[in-house]
Formats: C-alpha cells, sequence, structure tokens
C-alpha cells in the first residue's frame, strides 16, 4: 500500500486554495465531502509564495491549508514547489534560466524554466525541499511527497556544457574514447581537448527536430540532460528523506515523454506516478499501453494516477468535453492496468492564466449542480465501495513488450532511411494486436528479466545494449518466444553499427541477414504472402514503411514479399534455437495481420484471453494473493451484450453475482471478482 | 468637409517624385490632369533625404515639388516621413532599432522599424514633424497631415520593459494589485519588484501566434504597445497641431488590424484614414465591414480611402490584375460606406525594391495609354461631376454590431476550448447575414451608446468590461435587441474569469446559465432544430466550432441541439427584459440560419431594407441634410436587372432619372439621388 | 582527358580508411580489384586529423594510405580537408565560425561551417593546401585534386560585413552609384557612409526564403557570398598550382544548387566535377538537363562524376533503394552527357555518424557477396572494356538553353506577381520537350557565344544584363530563332526595371508590348488557341502562372488566349527580325503544347533526332574527331524494341554489329559506336 493511512483508492487531485479567498476553501471541503475526496495535492506552484525573497520562507499559509483539511479529513500529497522558480531569482541570479534549443537566453516566465545544472536551482530547491519536510515531517494529514512537477524540457547554457563535458568525462575517461564511440574523424571533428566540446543543438549539430549531424553526441546529450534533471529531483529526494524516510515520495511522469529515460528515475521513485491526457481521438489501446508502461517501470507495482481531467482539457487545438461516463471509464481502465490512485488535475478551476479552460471537479460556476460534478460523485462512492479490496494486487502477463528510452531516440535521430518511422507507433502496433485480443501484457525495458515471460516482443530493436543479445539467446534457448522487426540489431548504444550485416548480434538468434532496408514513399506498398496457411493467417496482407531484403540462414520462410524486385524474398521468419523460437517481421504489416500473427504466438504458449474479444470492450485482471479481479470496460457508444459462460464471479461494485449473459451499457464498467 | 480647399471627393495618391529624374515629374503632372488627380501624398518615406545628418535638414526638394504642384492645381497630403528610421540613426543610435518577438535586435532595414519607446526616435520624429509643419503651415497646396505611415509592429527592447514598467505602475499602483489582475499565484508568478516583470515574448511567457502564459500581462503589453504607438503619433500631432490648429491631421489605418485598438487611436485623429487592400478572394461584405468599422472609429464621420491599388498588388501570393471595372466599383463601394475620398498607392510605380510590381496609375511604360490609366480617368472625371454633392453625408443605421480589439486579442489569446474560433470570423458572420439583406449596420465599439439603436449584435463578447453589462441591461430595458453568442460573458478586462456560471455578467440579461462549452473537430457538427417554424426559420440548421450546453434561467427556447449528448438542450434562446429582448446563440451557425434569424429580428424592429436583396448585388445609402443618395454596387462578373418599382431618384453620373426597371452592367455602379 | 596517367573512365570514389582500422583496408583493396575500382578520392574530411593544432601537422597517416592504393593500383583523386575546420580551431579563432540568416553565431558543429571572410580560415586553408601539394606533388598515385568539399552556405558575421562593403565600393566607387543602383530612396533607405550597409538577413531587410525589401543589396550579397567562398577557393587553387601546375584542380558542384553562380566559379576550374543525387521521383529530363548544365559550364569540355550513390541516400525523407540496373543506367546517363568518371559517395560505408545509412560500394557487411557490389563489379567491368574510346568525345547541340544564376535570384527574390514562380521549373519545361523528342541541347550561361546555335531558348529571362540585348538582336539578325516567355526583358543587373514598356530591352527584336501581368491563382488556368493549324499545333492548350497581356508590334500573332477579360489577345507571337525570327511565349504552357511547338521549330531548323522518340527511352550522342557514339537508355520498368531502320553500328559492350531492331531490358543500357 502506497500510504497505509488512506488504505483504499485514493481520489482527489491538485488544489490551490492559496489562490482562493478563505471562504472558498469552506465550500470546497464541503464539496471535497459530496464527491468523496480524500486527497489533495498541495503546493505544486507556491515557490514564490513560501520563499518571496532569497532569506525569507512563509509557510503559515501552508499550515493553515494543511491544518483545516486534515480536520475535514482530507489527506495530502505535498508537493516541492520547485516546478516553476519565483521571478525574483531569475532577476537575482540568471543562471536559473535556461537557454534553449535555439541557443537563446531565456527570461522568467513559464514553467518548467529552470536550468537542471544552475547552482542556485539546486540550491533553493532542495533546500525548500528539506525545509517542508523539516515542518510538516509529522502532520498527521501528509501521505505523500510529490516532487517538483512534470520534469522536462533541455536547456544548452554554459552551466550545462561544462556539467555534459563532467558527465562525459566520467562516462568516457579519455578523449580518444569518445573519439571512437562517437566516429568523430567522420566529418574531421576529433576533440583534442574536453572543451572544445558544445552542447548539440541549432547552433551547433542539430536542427528541427531529431535532426544530427552526430547521432553520438546527440544521444549523449539526452541521456546527460536526462540525468540532469534526474539529479535535481534526487537532491530532493534525499533532504526529504532524511526527515521523513517512513513516507513515499514521488513525482508526476507523463507517459511516453520523449525526453527523460523514465526507466532510470523509477529506480529512485518510491512510487511511479502520471499524468494521462488523451485526446478524444487517442486509441483507448494506446492509453492501456501507455498505464502498462507506466506499471513496467517499477516491475509491475501499483502506480497512481496522479492527474487526469474530469471533462476537458485547455491545450489540446480542440477541447472536447469528456462524453458522460468516459471520465469513470478511463479511471477505471487507469485502475484495470495498476493504478491504486485516481486523481485529477484540479479540483478547482483557476480563474485567469493559460488553465482556466481546464476542467476541474468544481468548476467556475462553484456549486456542486453540474454533470461534471456529479459523475465525479459518483466515482467517489464507488471508490469508497472498493475499499482496500484491489490494493496491492496485480497485473500478471505472460507476454512482455519491450520498450527502451534509449532505443527510441537513437530511432528517431537516425538519418534514414525514413522519416516515418516512429517508435511509438510501431511499439503500439503490436500493443494494439495483443489489446484486441484481451491479452494482457508487461512493457519492460532493457533491464528487466526476461525469464518469466513466454513471449517477449521487441519492435525495431535499432539499439543492442552490451549484453542484451545473449540475454535474448538464453530466453530462446530455454524455450522462450522471441520477435523482432525491420531495423532491428543495427546499432550498439553510441549508435556505432555491429559490422558484418544486419541485424548485427541479432543474427544469430534470428538465423537470417538482412541485407538491404528499402524505404516506401507513403503512397507505396508491399505485402506478406503466407507460404502456407498457419493458424489464421492465410493468403496476402499489406506491409510498408520499411522493407528489409532478407536471407535465411537457419531460419523457415513462414511468408515471402508479394512485389517489387524482392518479390519472393522472405518478409516472415522463424528461427528454432534451442528450446524456443525466435520471429523476424521484415517490414511493417496490416493490423489484422498482426491479430492473426499474434494470435497464433499466443495459442502456441497455451496464452489464453479470460473472456472472448468484443469489438470496443477492454478486460484486464488484477490479482492479489488467491484473489483474482476482472475489468470489463465497454468503451463503445452503444451498450454490450457480454457472454460470460460459466464465470463465477461478483460484481464488486453491487455486490451481486453475475449471470451467464450480462449486458454492459455505453461506456459502463464491471469490476468483478472471481470466484 | 476634411479642408474646404477642395470641396469635393479628392482623388489622388502616394506619390514620390523625390525618386525620379525631374522631367518625370512634368509628364506627371500631365498625366494627372488627363486623370483628374488632384491631390497628392508626399514625403512618406523622405526622412533620410530630408535630414541627412543628426544636424543638417533640406527640405529644399520637397518646396520645389510642393510649389510645382500647386503651380499645376494639384492638392498635397503631406506626410511627415517618420515611417522609416534613416540609416544614419540606426548606426548611431541603436535604440531607434526594435528587438523583436524572438528577443532579437534588430539591424538597419525595412519600415515599421522604429522602437517606440525609443528616446531618440520620439525626439527626431517629433522634430522633423515641427519642422514640417513650422515651414509649410502656410503653402496654398497643403490639405491635411499624413503622420508617419502604417503604424505596426511591436517592440521588446530594455526601452519597451521599462516603459512597461511605467505604464503598469499607472495602471495598477501596487504589485499587489497587479498579481491579482494577472493572477500570478498560478505558477507561482508572484512578482515583488517591479523590474522582475519583463516583456512578454518568445523568450518568456509567449510562443508562436497568441500563445501565452499569462492572458494578463499579455493583454496589457498589446494594450502598452498600442498606447506606445499612439504616443508616438501623439507627439508628432501636437507639434504640428501648435503651427496649424486650422489643417486637419491623420495617419492611415489598416482595417482589422490586430495590434493596434484603433477606437483609441481614432480619438487623437481629426479624419480616419485608411487602406484598403483586399485580394481577388476576399468576400466583398468584408470589404464593406471594413468600411464600416473604420467609420465607426469616429462615429460615422466620412473618412478618407488613404490608399488602394489601381490593379494589381505585390505582396499578395497570386497578385491577380482588378479585373475591368473592378477598381470604378471597388472606389465607389467605399464611397458609398463613407469616404469622401478615394486614393491611390501609388501614382507612380517605383522602379525598384520591394513594390515595383504594385500598380499605380502610371506604370512603368510610362504613358497614359494603358488600361489601368483609362479607367483611373473615367473614374476621375466622374468624381468631378459628384462635386461635393456626396460631401459629409452619413451612413444611418439602426443595427450596430459590436467590434473590440481587446475582446479580439484575448478571445485569441484564449487557450481553450479551440483554436479555430477567431473573432473576426464570427463578427463577419453577423454582418455578412444583414449585408446579404441589404439592411445597413454600424461597427462600434465598446465605447458607443447603444441608445440611438433598435439592435445591437454583439458576436462572442468574452471579454466585458466595467459596466457594460449594466449598459446593455438599460438598452433591452428600454426595448432594445440584444443579440451574443457562445463563450460571451466569461471574463473581466484582465482576462480574469467571473465566477458564479458563465454567461457572467450577461447571464442576468439572458436569462440562462452556460454549464459547458464543448468544442468540435473541424469535421464534426451539430444541429440547430428549431422548436418551432418562426418567420424565416424552419426545421434545422447545420452548426459547429463551440457549443455551449446551455440551462434557461427564464429565457425561452427557441431552438434545441439536434445530437450528441446534450441533443434537447437550447442553442437559440431569447429573454425578455424590460421592453426588450436579449438573444443567446449558443454555437456558430451556418449562413442560412443566420440570414433567416436576422431577416426576423430586423422585421420584428421594422428594419426594412431600401431595395430587395439580388444575390451579388451591394446597397448603401448615405444622407444629408434631406438629401439621400442610394449606391448600387453589382460585383457580379453579368448584368443584373433591377426592379426598383416606384422608386423616384436621379442617376448623378448622368442625370437622368431611373426607370422602374433599370439593367446594370457586370461591376457596374448606380449612385442615385432619391426624390 | 583529365589525366593521361589513367586512360579510361575513372571508376572509383570518396574513401577514408582514416575512419578504420588497417586490416579493413586491406580488404577493401581486394574488393576494390573485383570491381574494378581505380581511383579513390581521400582526406575530404581530414583536418583535424592531419593539423591536431595550430602549430602542427601530421601527414603520416596519408603517407601510408597513398602508397598502400598506389602499390595496389589504385590512383588517387587528392582533397585539401578543408569542408570542415577542426574544433580547437572553432575554440581557438572563433572567427571561423560563421554567423547565420537569423544573426546567431554559431558554435562547433556540421561543416560547411567556416566563414569565407574569416582571416583564420584564409590562412590556414591555404596553409594545409600548401601544405599538401608540397609534400605530394611527385606522388605516382595522385591524379587530380580536390579542393574542399561541395562548397555552400552564407555567413552573416562582422567580417562578412566589412568585406561586403570592401566589395561594394569595387562595384560602385561612390555611395551616389550605390543608392541609384538599389534605389534606396525607396523607403527612405539612402546610405551617407560604407558602415551603414549591414548584410541583408532576418535582422535587417530579409526574412524567411528569398524575401527582401531591397531585391539590390539582397542580389549583390549573393554575388558576394558566391565570390566570397570562390575566393577560398582560389586561394587554395593557387597555393596548389604553385607546386604541381601540371595536374588538375576540381572542387565537386551541386548541380542547380542556388547559392553560388558556378558560371564564375568554373573559371578557375580546370574541370567541372559534381555530385549527383537524384531522387525516386526526380525526373530523368532534370537530371539530364542537370548533367547538361554541368558539362555548359566549361562550354561543353568533358565532366566528372564525382558523387552518386551506389543504391540508398540517407537525407531524403524516403530513402528508396535503386532499384536493379539503375545505378549502372544512371551512370551511363552520366557519361552519356559528357562525364568521363564515374565515382561514387562512397567506397565503403561509414560506422557511425549521420551518413552511416547512405549507400556505398562495401556496405556494413563488409564483404562483396551483395547485389549493389556486384552491380558495382559489373560496371567496372564494362568500363574496362570501353577503354578510352569515349575520353574527350563532345556533345554537339544546335539548341541551347539560357541558365543564369543571377537571373535566378532576381526572380525568385521579386516581390510579385506570384510566389508559384520557380526558374528551374520553367526552365526544364522547355528542356524536357526537346528531351522528350530526343534532340541535344547546351545549357548555356549569358557569357556564352551564341553563334553557335540554330536555337535559343531562355526562359524567363527577366534581368538583362548590360549589352545582352543587344546579343540577341545580333544572334536574330544573323537567322538564329530566339525564344522568350512571360516576364522577360524587365530588369536589369541590379533588379531595376527597364522603363518604357515591358519587356524592357528586349522589346525591339520580339515586337510586342506586354502591358499587364496577371498572376493566375494554382486553381486556375487559361488556353492557348491557335488562330490555325501549325505543323504539330492545333486547337487549345492549357496555361497559366502568369499571363502576359501583350500587344505586338511587329511581331505576328500564332495563339491568342482562350478566356477571361483578355481573351482574343496574343499568347505566343513570332516576330521576323533580319533574317531570324523572335518568339514570345506569353504564358506557362503545358507539356503538349511545348513539345509540338519545339518539334515544330526544329523541323524549320532541320534539327532532327538521331532516333525516333520512345517513351522513357533517352538518347544521347557523343562525338570526337570522326567517331561518334550513341547512348540509348531505357528507363521504362520494361523492356522496349528498338526500331533502328538502317542504322549501322557497333555495340561497345558486345563488340557486336547491332540488328535494325533490338530489344533493350528494362533499364537497359547501348553504348554504340556509329558506323
Amino acid at each position: 500500500m502506497i500510504n497505509e493511512k488512506l488504505p483504499k483508492i485514493w481520489y482527489g487531485g491538485d488544489y490551490n486554495p492559496e489562490q482562493w479567498d478563505k471562504p472558498v476553501m469552506e465550500e470546497d471541503l464541503r464539496m471535497f465531502k459530496l464527491a468523496g475526496i480524500d486527497v489533495a495535492t498541495l503546493n505544486v506552484f507556491s515557490w514564490a509564495l513560501s520563499q518571496p525573497d532569497e532569506d525569507n520562507y512563509d509557510f503559515q499559509w501552508l499550515d493553515e491549508i494543511m491544518d483545516r483539511l486534515h480536520e475535514s479529513g482530507t489527506y495530502v500529497c505535498l508537493a516541492t514547489s520547485t516546478g516553476a522558480h519565483p521571478a525574483w531569482m531569475a532577476k537575482k541570479y540568471p543562471d536559473v534560466l535556461r537557454v534553449d534549443f535555439e541557443g537563446r537566453k531565456r527570461k522568467f516566465g513559464g514553467r518548467h524554466n529552470s536550468c537542471p545544472n544552475s547552482p542556485t536551482y539546486r540550491k533553493y530547491s532542495a533546500l525548500i525541499a528539506e525545509k517542508l519536510a523539516e515542518r510538516y515531517k509529522d502532520h498527521p494529514a501528509l501521505l505523500i511527497w510529490h516532487i517538483s512537477n512534470e520534469y522536462g524540457g533541455y536547456c544548452y547554457c554554459d552551466h550545462c556544457a561544462d556539467a555534459f563535458r563532467g558527465w562525459l568525462k566520467e562516462r568516457y575517461a579519455t578523449l580518444d574514447t569518445l573519439n571512437k564511440a562517437w566516429n568523430t574523424r567522420f566529418w574531421g571533428h576529433t576533440f583534442y581537448e574536453w572543451d572544445e566540446i558544445v552542447p548539440p543543438n541549432a547552433l551547433s549539430e542539430e536542427w528541427g527536430t531529431d535532426n544530427t549531424n552526430f547521432q553520438g553526441i546527440s544521444l549523449d546529450y539526452r541521456r546527460f540532460m536526462s540525468d540532469s534533471l534526474l539529479d535535481c529531483y534526487k537532491l530532493e529526494y534525499e533532504a526529504i528523506k532524511k526527515h521523513t524516510p517512513h513516507l513515499p515520495i514521488t513525482t508526476n511522469l507523463m507517459g511516453t515523454y520523449k525526453p527523460l529515460d523514465y526507466f532510470q528515475w523509477a529506480k529512485y521513485m518510491d512510487v511511479v506516478s502520471w499524468d494521462n491526457y488523451p485526446s478524444l481521438n487517442t486509441p483507448v489501446s494506446l492509453t492501456a499501453m501507455t498505464h502498462d508502461l507506466m506499471r513496467g517501470l517499477k516491475q509491475g507495482q501499483p502506480f497512481m494516477l496522479m492527474e487526469q481531467t474530469p471533462s476537458q482539457q485547455n491545450w489540446q487545438p480542440y477541447n472536447s468535453l469528456k462524453r458522460p461516463g468516459v471520465m469513470k471509464l478511463w479511471s477505471y481502465q487507469a485502475v484495470a492496468r495498476g493504478a491504486d490512485t485516481v486523481m485529477f488535475f484540479q479540483l478547482r478551476r483557476s480563474v485567469g492564466a493559460c488553465e482556466k479552460y481546464h476542467g476541474a471537479v468544481i468548476e467556475h460556476v462553484g456549486h456542486e449542480n453540474t454533470r461534471v460534478f456529479r459523475e465525479c460523485a459518483e466515482l467517489g462512492a464507488e471508490l469508497q465501495l472498493l475499499s482496500d479490496s484491489l490494493l496491492d494486487s496485480r497485473v500478471q502477463a505472460r507476454v512482455a513488450i519491450v520498450y527502451d528510452w534509449e532505443n527510441r531516440w537513437a530511432v528517431e535521430l537516425s538519418s534514414g532511411p525514413t522519416v516515418a518511422l516512429k517508435y511509438v507507433d510501431e511499439v503500439h502496433k503490436y500493443y494494439d494486436a495483443l489489446f484486441q485480443q484481451n491479452i494482457q501484457a508487461d512493457l519492460i525495458g532493457t533491464d528487466t528479466d526476461l525469464s518469466g515471460y513466454d513471449i517477449v516482443i521487441a519492435p525495431v530493436l535499432y539499439m543492442v545494449k552490451k549484453g542484451y543479445a545473449k540475454r535474448v539467446e538464453d530466453f530462446v534457448r530455454s524455450g522462450g518466444t522471441f520477435l523482432t522487426t525491420f531495423f532491428s540489431g543495427i546499432v550498439n548504444e553510441n549508435d556505432i553499427v555491429t559490422l558484418g550485416g544486419y541485424p548485427g548480434e541479432l543474427r544469430n538468434v534470428l538465423g537470417i541477414w538482412a541485407e538491404e532496408i528499402d524505404a516506401l514513399f507513403p503512397d507505396q506498398s508491399n505485402q506478406i504472402v503466407m507460404s502456407e496457411p498457419w493458424g489464421e493467417l492465410s493468403g496476402d496482407y499489406s506491409c510498408g514503411l520499411l522493407c528489409d531484403l532478407i536471407h535465411t540462414e537457419g531460419a523457415q520462410v513462414k511468408a515471402v514479399y508479394g512485389s517489387d524486385f524482392y518479390q519472393g524474398m522472405p518478409v516472415l521468419t522463424v528461427n528454432q534455437y534451442g528450446s524456443g523460437q525466435a520471429w523476424y517481421v521484415a517490414s511493417s504489416p496490416e493490423p489484422s495481420f498482426l491479430q492473426g500473427f499474434i494470435s497464433n504466438l499466443c495459442r502456441d504458449k497455451g496464452i489464453v484471453a479470460p473472456i472472448a474479444p468484443i469489438p470496443g470492450v477492454e478486460i484486464s485482471q488484477r490479482i492479489k494473493d488467491d484473489r483474482s479481479f476482472l475489468f470489463i470496460l465497454n468503451h463503445n457508444d452503444s451498450s454490450v451484450n457480454l457472454e460470460l459462460g460459466n464465470l463465477r464471479a461478483i460484481d464488486l461494485l453491487t455486490g451481486q453475482s453475475i449471470s451467464s449473459s450480462e449486458s454492459l451499457s455505453a461506456k459502463g464498467v464491471l469490476v468483478l471478482e472471481i470466484k
């Protein structure tokens, strides 16, 4: 349990009473009760308020709010307020201001605005975190710490340049090693002194989004920046932990947010939390995948849904209302996939500035007689009903999908073969095929042990890190099914090609050689022609994006290309290796192929869905000791009939046993305990 | 009359003989006579010529031109030449150079290039204006002053930052007030010292076009910049007025140009003038609306058409020729809507630099045997015929449309609910509905008295300024018909939400509450379903963009939504309030709805068109004492039959009485005096 | 012959063994032999390697490579390595770093990165070139010098600003002349001191791509920058020539690369070389035209194909593989059009950084058993067969197309009449019409003598340089056929309009006056209506982009516009002038019109194709003394039948006589010697 003080699914969200007159808070507390809200995230952006100048701190305002919340029975997720520095600090110590990708020194404004290598920022962010910890360490309302807010963005200032050189010395020890790692003899970029190295931005090696002359330096700068921001987090973490070793600490992540390697971050987080902001047209399976990724950051440990909107967002181009039932549906989706909290941004809408049209439990009208509030209150009541039953239960998957930030950076920094290759899209294609068939998957990093899985899918495993190929071989040799795709096995951690033929270090386990890689224009396609019918697959399927021209070296051909000069060359192969199989998909297939393919693989492994797939209906399972919970989520705009056969289960929201055939309303949810 | 020296519609335009050898001017004067041209705008960009260095001025070249024009019978609109500073000034006093939105110090180049808070610019621009006034105050050719040229653009330099802080102190007195007005506790932006405040640009709070973290500072910076440029104008105005109190002063505006609040500017202009540059595909009703807006800046006082092209422009992507007749048609459109001048940019085409492919009365060929010249001469002759008959006549409208620059800034700075909401488009939709039915409208500001109107339409009245709701209530209570739309009544002048339910201060008069605001994707729509047939309206109409979800609180429902989860909720309501009615249109309707709707409203008020609508034919009326002039403008590419019934009128261009049925040629114009 | 040491078509390419361990080079040499590779371009980017700091040079690595290549029978094209400066130089002497178009001082990175007016760069680039010349002047492997690499890009730093002022003083002598040449009285830009002039970039007169307030300064800056980079080249050229007067020197150009006026450059090149990188969807006739342009730079002298990819590129959005046969086909296309070398970028794929996915003769797999290698080896064998037979043969064309960099700059810097006018497109339209009919053309500059041609086509000859109109008149008077189009004859070399009516100085020879120029929107078109059938032309053809409204002044009307208000006005005219004809095409026609038109013109001049056109089959002829070589290139994806009638010829690749009917396979090539 995240904190045993509140042994249920936490319900609440960001709350800024310091932006309001005091009577408003009293009204808020009344409504929190109506809505079943029991957690408020405080102090997210109040640094300027608490520290009006360099020498003075004033937390009285926060004391009052903490106390009043406690009296009212609301717990606190306490932020450290370092997500945006005060204006006075920017004026007095300009080193806190970033230099942006274009090389421009920023002025005061916005958020995500502090240079992570600024001595001033590091000093004062840790200091205020420590002051908060000292002050509130024994406060009865305090449940958890929330460091800073949505860490993000990069800086390219001289402090960062210096720190980058230090980071590089640590990593490479000598310039010879570095020059080799970055292949600097290309274009005559050999470095003879450390301080010849400058950050890669629009003034030096990079341009636009993800274009670089040297992948080596660009990759390392991303690692370095992710580490630099993480260092800021760790400074606060340590300052707090000294005083409250017993309390969990988190920071709110942002799903597949590209600039930070969250697998590194999660190591220093007591519990993962994240902010979920799908748009009206985000595929539900992409949201599900992102939950699974967040769960995977700490090997399946339940996570916190730290933010979602009760209805509207404000920063999309077109900010649709969440349709009736959708907020609840998506909240249960989070829980179904491992969340032990349901929290909103925000409890009360702000009255001015750029987020005032972002949805809130309490809208500008200020009372509870709104559709949005009613839906929030309904969910609040249900979460109270569910009590602690689901807490700490785990998803148990036999299939894993590898997701790697560093690999994504490298894939998308690549100059050639195609600009259309987007790592998340390719991962999602495979995830979606599992999702559509109600097969649970874990998203795992490259450090995660593979031996617990039956099937491991690693789409576009372009970068193969030291020792990873060996681990894949061990996995397959021991009976595992491994699957990877085109443009895999190409480079090492520095984006240096593994010579001797693609897919490099994976060539052995896959039993193939990829001689060439053709890039297709968006209006071009090829075909996957099955050599013979296999399970759900037969005939032809469309594919595109990239087409590897492969030769088998031991692998068996399951399908060939249908056209172009490489017609008849293999496009789908399987290699028997030890007791297992290694599959190679040489192009990017259409969804129907992937569903058939994944279905075949799972059937071979005896992996079955708890319920047969129904279009638009999501299934997820959580298990705790001997209890098993099944979530059935109807994303359709109309009700569906569920044929549950002889499934014996209790509907946890009604306490009733379910029957063999149930109707589930549009956007409806069933939370069942299987008996 | 603008100046009684020339009691007719002035005809002429920008003229730069200083760019040419002297014999060319003699040839020009010969052709001016042929074309009936009697006004030349001089000295628009000659600062560098008149002031070759800091200490010396030389106006001899201008003396000669002024005298020669006078001898030849051409009057002068005399510009002050401060629209672009000299190169020597930029080198010697870099403070005249702007810092742009990206934070970059500009170098010498272009025009609109002076920092409005540059001490150097302010000093020397006022000084040269005064020198000109002293020198030419008694020149017989001088008709009017033309200060600078097309003021525009913003600056973000340190001088501006300082001046901005001063402007803010003036407005807010204390930082407490300012912090509250901008809601700076959001994202922890509290200011403790004035000099912590920096201009909002791409280095601080803004990005791209109209994106900001803090609407409060961004709105104020727009006000401040509009004021700063206006201050420059006023410095020159006062310098001139000292010497020529009897002569009118203007500067050329640019229609709906967004960065400057022209309602503030017009207060300091003796006569409004503007530059009209529609493209081939600009709706004629949008041009008409812009004329009406320019007329509205000074409450209906006749204005000057300062610039239009005789044919081609040069800065559009595709610069079509004005088709035969179009230049004349669009000139009369200006006159029909209140212009007492018809002036061109330019009288002679320049031989080099970026405007050399902009049309002119005298083209590069240099003689009068061109289509363009012939059309100019034809119009010149007609304007001589019209003599002083139309001068000082006024448009009399019973319908007003509210147009507010500050509201536009706020609407388009809003983060959410949709990026697709463009203020001018929404205003134009309502204007167009009136225009298509030959109903005259005034475009008015928020200072304008409402009591003279029967119907006041305020599309997207998002920002409700102090006291304005009360004025609307008074207007309606006294029998007026008020109409506003979705996303109205939301904020005050600082973009701070009026709490307690939308549409805030307008909720009382409208008798509704808007609970939520749904944003539709561009490919989505809803329907306006009439509760019962009403006048020209029945059945269903399409609507989109935003859909307010409203509840009536006294208002009557005239139509409901046709689909989505808010199907059946009101989309069109009317509230009886005192003796009047207040209408609310909760979404953005298709044109056919608006035409029926506006037609119903006008019929209820007894407002009738002087002539029944004919597609593509524009009607406008000007009235002076007991004389009434009717303009009929055929924008079609073919002739139309006019059924004029028993209208008794004289064609002012032929002196003939019109008959009950007249044929009007393609692009043809009738200027009638009604008897 | 470029160098008689190697009397055959050179075959090889860029080679960087210094990026590899030594054993790799041995393997490379083995494979070079297999592939028939006899030339390696060395040292392109090794400045940092050879000069590790300011005072030390180390060429031992290069000695070894040169010697080893020589031993192995491979010749060397030796680069000077100055295409990218070392990192230490950027740190120690920041003047080598450019200031970019946005006014930003660059930091170390990329290539094309040296300021051409940097004293440091000029000093050390010439110095290393001289050191290389001294060291290798007698090396037996050395065939040719390759200065720097793909010169390109502009700089806007203070050194460049100073040098620009010096360049301007040289050109204009006085500011009065300059002010007049740039028409600076427009917008009051008169300069009184030289140092008031700043480079035209995004901080001063320009914005985006090709937008400027003053065409005069922008044109001159382009000339100045082209000259500045050329000065850098010349410094190296002279340093080398001192030591190796007998060896040819080149630098690799980039076809129609806009920023550099290659006609000026070619004067200082002993042989032209260029890098040919078409995309999958580049029209083959555009590639052919570019070869012809490169050949035209030195009046038909054979050129070097310095770079092409064996298969894939890496910097296109979608990098298709070159289909089987295409590399060979395109190699022969180069030879057919005048190349005496076939060289690749690159011989071995790099292992890291941004070009590692660019194709190479030796791929990452490292052995010869690849499709790409096999195709390279096949071509290598053929080139050995061809021996010296084709060397020094010339293309002989009776048609010339004028191509002028300065004119292109001016056309595309123009503000109005349309943004859609792209010079290369218009030139290519006329080239393509010739190409489709197997008529050989030369691309010539404005210095080239016209008297050798029967037909001279000058599309959009917007800028008419001093004396050029006279040369056109002489050409026509003597019987030549001259053809130009809309928007021609408008300005002089400073973009100052020639007054008195378009097409200015060409009006006399063309016998027309263009009164107006209409710009069409992309979805608009007009028609060319033939006055009577003429040869292959009759009826109507579509046209668009711009439509000149012309009047004949002696010319005969061959076709008129079909619609709009200028329906019936001439669109195609011909003027008899002396013994010749001058044609004017007043709009941009569809291809079928141009093919008919060009066909008529050629027939009138008795110009006939060596073989009747077959769709997709390219023909080119090279002639040497009394030997004539015919290339037949099948660009189709299927084989074609060639009906060769009584053509008597030997297939040089088989030694066989051809028969009257031959089948040519998809992508196949015939190299015939006509008997």
